[in-house]
Order: structure tokens, then C-alpha cells, then sequence
């Protein structure tokens, strides 16, 4: 497996083709996987807002005071989310547009001026529209993974996850496959598009690296079945830890 | 960035030198991240047992009965852990030997007979003695990440994570670096461990593939200071989720 990041990418501006910028920029192959950070996407999709039009509620002030936040960036977050699983000392919620993730998605690095970027409205769709552009002007069949950086429960630090995804598998099942002595194995399904968010987060970084957009190659994560990062997202009423954080809520 | 399986290894049996075998088998560079699942650390280590040994609690029964589960499986996992937060329909608990994870990461795929594998007593120890051992044999300085693969929160499937390094980073802090506009970062801890041990999780695989080790070169993981997988591990008293799922169990 080899994971490279696509050179000399500019700073991305609403309305930018990005798929025609990769396209100029990388030798793509019949079954890469083009992993793009969500970041960018937002930009070229114009989801950026700014702090001075939001007007902050009471509810909000008051998270604000006790956490020393912006008040209109809490209500930004507020805005955005249909469940807040834990306002202080950082507010984790269910985003309105994609996972459960801090802040709602809302990022304020590697963004200009004052503005803010959000979550692409819906990231599935946004790679969708970058994979097959990529077909149109390449002719190659790719994989396309948006990705965003976020935490995790129980260790420290953030990794690359998925949030958007086009002809990538989003789950491997090993459940039924035979193990190195013969066994069927139990439950176990290896989530590989966020192992290669991961991988590709790496090289991406957090700073000013200015890598949006790398290649994976040589990993078998390229399918013909139409899928999406929904099948990431642990189903509302299959999910403990989301209940134990409402009963905690109320307490 | 680039990541490849160490083929031909043979079955792992207690006693044997891991070192040696994946020096024989590849040709290591200064500053490689090894990457080793922790399944053949344990068979190396003969940290294997067997479910015959093991005689049930009345608890263990009670959750067994309840999940339909071996309950001489379920009081392997009891003996294994500090704190069990979810009983069923799986067990997660704190283990004993390193992180808060499914059935104390006790292992019965690819182990032969009807024997078990533990997580390995001390996986930092492991990664070090692999780490000289392997700088014995061909002078050359790498990064060791043992590697065990474990569910997450809010998402589906399961991602590789690191459970014991030598000289590997566990988290790069970008705090205070500068973005692309030249502004200060806020909180932004990247768990580049963590995103190097889903990575090599890729090429490993579950099943019968038998790549228990993966090299992965040109990432700068590789540190001269002294680490360990438990600056992963988010510190008890900072764990929100971990509180919320002790209120809940109590209700
Ligand atoms: N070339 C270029 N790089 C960008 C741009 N915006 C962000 N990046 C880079 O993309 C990578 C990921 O940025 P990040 O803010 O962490 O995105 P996120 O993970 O999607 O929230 C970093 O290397 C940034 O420097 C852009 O407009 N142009
Ligand atoms: N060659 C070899 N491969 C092994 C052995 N044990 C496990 N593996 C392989 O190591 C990889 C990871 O195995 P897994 O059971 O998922 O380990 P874990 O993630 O540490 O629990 C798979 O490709 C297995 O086939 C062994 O003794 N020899
Ligand atoms: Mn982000
Ligand atoms: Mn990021
Ligand atoms: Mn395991
Ligand atoms: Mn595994």
C-alpha cells in the first residue's frame, strides 16, 4: 500500500472544481482512492459562515460564560446539531450533517479571514460529484473519502475519520470468513474507510501543510456498490454509550 | 508513505524470537515503523489459556445465560478487567493490561487448538525488547507499535489501535503551530499512533491472511524519546463517557 499526498493544491475557493485540480496535479489509477479533507470541500462548496451574523441565546451565553467559549460559536454549534450528548467542558453532539463529533464539525483552522467552515451540507453527496468528475476528465474509476478529524472515547487525540464516501466500502465483514486455523470467526467488521482516513490524515496533518487530498493505492477499498458513510454511524438505538450519555445529562 | 506486509511468517509458538523472524524476512531501514499484532506478541509471549481451566462465578453464569455466552469466557473477562462498564450485550471493560475494550481483548480467532490469547502483560515492554532486539540484529534504529484491533463509540467496526510503543510518538500536539492562515492553533492532538496502527490494520486483516507485521515507511512516527501506549489513554478522572456509563449501569 502506498499513500502519497497531490502537490501544490491552492487555497480552495467557493465554486472550485476540486476534482479538476486533483486531476491536473496526480497521475490517478483505476482504483485509487482519492481521500479529501472535508475542509476544502466546504470551502469549494461555500459553507462558511462568519461569527458576527449569529446572535447568541441565552442558553448559549450561559454555556459560554461557564466554558470561557465565543457565546455565538456555542449557538453556531447549537444550530447545527440535534442533540447535544455533552455541553461542558467541549460540546459533543450529533451534527445535523454528518457524525457525532465536537463542535458539530465547525472548524475555525485553515480557514480565512474570520469565517468558519462547516461539515459539507452532505459529504456522500460531495464525493459522489468529485468521483465522477474525476471519471468524466480522467476516465479512471476511483474511490473518493471525505474525511474530518475527530475524537475518541476513552483515548487521547484526534485520527482521520469518514464522512462521506463514493464506490469505497465503508465495512469489511470478517463474519463467516475462516480464520488462520480453519474457525468461522465471529463478529468482527473492520471499518477500512476509516482505517484509510487515518492513514491518509497522516500525511494531510492539521496545520499549514496545505495537503487536502491524498492517494491511497494498492488497498482493495475500491467497490461497485453505491455506498455511504452512514454505514459508519452506529444506529441511534443500538448505540449504549448515547443512552448512558442521556441518562448522565439528566442527572 | 508507504506500508507492507512482512510475508512468510510462520505460525508464532511460545518462546519465539519476533525480532528475528521479521529481521530474516525484511529489509528494515533506520527510522521504519514496525507495526505487530499484539496476537502474536501473546503467543510469543505464551500468555494463551484455555477455556477448560476456568471455572464460572455465579455472575458469570447470570451474564452468560443472559447473552448466550460461554460463561467460562465471560469470567475469563471479569478476571481481566478493573471495571466492567457494559455487561451486554457485549462486555467493554478497563482491562487490566492496557485499554478499555471488548471482552478484556481476550482472543479466540487465530489461536490454535481451543486455546485463547490475552492481551500481552506489558505491550510497551514487548515493543521495546522487539525494538533492541531488532537494532541487535541489523543496527538499525525503528519504531515499534503493537497494534490490537477495538470497537469505537457512536460508529460501526472495528479499527487497529496501538496498545504498547517504542521510540513511536503516541500524539503530535499541533497547539501553538501555526495554520494556513498563520494563526494560532487551538486544542488539536493528532493521534498519529493510532492513525499508523489502523493503517498497517489494512494490510493485516482478521482473518487467515497470517500478516501479523506490517512496515511502514516515510512517516517521521520514529522518536528518540521514551514513550508508551498509555499516554493514549484518556486518564480516568478526565473521562466523561466513562463517568456516564457508570451512572448508568447504577440505574
Ligand atoms: N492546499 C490547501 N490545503 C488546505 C486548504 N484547506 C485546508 N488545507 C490543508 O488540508 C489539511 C487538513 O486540514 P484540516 O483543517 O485539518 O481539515 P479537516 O480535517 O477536514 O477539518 C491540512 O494539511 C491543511 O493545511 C486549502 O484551501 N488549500
Ligand atoms: N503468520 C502468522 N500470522 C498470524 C499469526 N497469528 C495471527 N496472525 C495474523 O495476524 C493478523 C492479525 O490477526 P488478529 O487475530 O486480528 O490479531 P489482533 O488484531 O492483534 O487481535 C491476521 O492477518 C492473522 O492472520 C501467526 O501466528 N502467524
Ligand atoms: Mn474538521
Ligand atoms: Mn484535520
Ligand atoms: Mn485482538
Ligand atoms: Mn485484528
Amino acid at each position: 500500500m502506498e499513500a502519497f499526498t497531490v502537490d501544490e493544491i491552492p487555497l480552495v475557493k467557493p465554486g472550485d472544481d476540486i476534482a479538476a485540480m486533483i486531476c491536473e496535479r496526480a497521475g490517478l489509477e483505476d482504483g485509487d482512492v482519492l481521500v479529501i479533507a472535508s475542509t476544502i470541500i466546504a470551502k469549494a462548496e461555500n459553507e462558511l459562515f462568519s461569527l458576527e451574523d449569529i446572535t447568541p441565546s441565552a442558553r448559549a451565553i450561559g454555556i459560554g460564560k461557564r466554558d470561557d467559549k465565543d457565546p455565538r460559536l456555542v449557538q453556531a454549534v447549537l444550530d447545527r446539531c440535534s442533540e447535544c450528548f455533552v455541553e461542558s467542558p467541549v460540546m459533543l453532539v450529533q451534527s445535523d450533517r454528518a457524525h457525532v463529533c465536537i463542535n458539530a464539525g465547525v472548524d475555525d483552522s485553515n480557514v480565512e479571514n474570520d469565517l468558519l467552515a462547516d461539515l459539507p451540507q452532505d459529504a456522500d453527496a460531495s464525493a459522489r460529484s468529485i468521483g465522477e468528475r474525476v471519471e468524466e476528465i480522467t476516465g479512471c474509476r476511483v474511490a473518493v473519502v471525505v474525511t474530518d478529524t475527530n475524537g475518541r472515547a476513552f483515548r487521547l487525540g484526534q485520527t482521520g475519520v469518514a464522512i462521506g464516501l463514493y464506490h469505497a466500502t465503508p465495512i469489511y465483514y470478517w463474519r463467516g470468513k475462516k480464520d488462520l486455523f480453519g474457525y468461522e470467526m465471529q463478529i468482527s467488521e473492520e471499518a477500512v474507510a476509516d482505517e484509510v482516513a487515518a492513514a491518509a490524515n497522516l500525511l494531510m496533518g492539521e496545520g499549514s501543510g496545505g495537503n487536502p487530498v491524498v492517494v491511497v493505492r494498492g488497498i482493495p477499498l475500491f467497490t461497485e456498490e453505491k455506498t455511504s458513510a452512514r454505514q459508519l454511524y452506529r444506529p441511534d438505538n443500538m448505540d449504549l454509550i448515547k443512552k448512558a450519555l442521556r441518562i448522565f445529562k439528566e442527572s
